[in-house]
């Protein structure tokens, strides 16, 4: 561990925050675990564009926070495939109220298919998010 | 309304970070919802010590964002008072997922009153929620 993470308080709220508050932590969480991405380029290439060298630095965070697994797969040495650990994959219900607060109160902001999976969420989440919990911490996960 | 926020990508989750998704715009929530604080000074008091000239920046982007409401009380016309709106209240979810991983992850970590909470929640969740959202569009809760 390069270095230890620096905590503002004994809040747990400022504590969770002091390992994935930052804009684009929960990102790279929600991309492998409602988007089935896994690699760096995958990561890079979400709508949102994060610069690499950000993507990069985030990468490392959460590996070192517990969040994130890196490894490789067997058939290809050269590619690192992220994925969650069950502490990354807890994350899940925390990003599930953003989809809600968001449909509710950005609703003409998101896309309709957000709309529709928030929907969803709202008669289904319990299944919903351990399917998510579940694909987020696979090497492989089908691509949706 | 100074300027607008701006939305990196459709997606809700992204566009939720982009309105709360710094370190320090949920635990000035937190003060509101949990803590019944409501004036700069008691969030200036807060145990992570948040500088006075980025709180007075995260509460104008609050109000802005339609999340903090400020007012003065009848009675008191020079401290303006700062409660949350229904958009902002209705972050306390988001916020009571953060406790619960904390709790799970950080355990040694955070306070024991903490912990005391997070149990209460795991087992009356729904009720503790209603009250905390209840509690921060009040102007004048009873302090805890």
């Amino acid at each position: 561990m390069r270095k230890k993470f620096s905590f503002r308080s004994r809040c747990p709220i400022s504590s969770a925050l002091d390992l994935v508050g930052d804009r684009w932590s929960l990102l790279i969480v929600r991309d492998i675990a409602f988007a089935g991405k896994r690699t760096f380029s995958d990561f890079a290439g979400s709508d949102e564009g994060i610069a690499t060298s950000i993507l990069a630095d985030r990468l490392k965070r959460l590996e070192r926070a517990g969040i994130v697994r890196k490894e490789k797969l067997p058939d290809n040495r050269k590619t690192n495939i992220y994925t969650l650990t069950e502490k990354g994959a807890d994350l899940a219900p925390i990003i599930v109220e953003y989809i809600l607060w968001s449909d509710r109160y950005l609703p003409e902001h998101i896309t309709d298919e957000a709309r529709v999976f928030a929907s969803k969420l709202r008669t289904n989440r319990t299944a919903i998010l351990n399917d998510r919990m579940a694909a987020g911490r696979e090497a492989m996960p089908g691509r949706s």
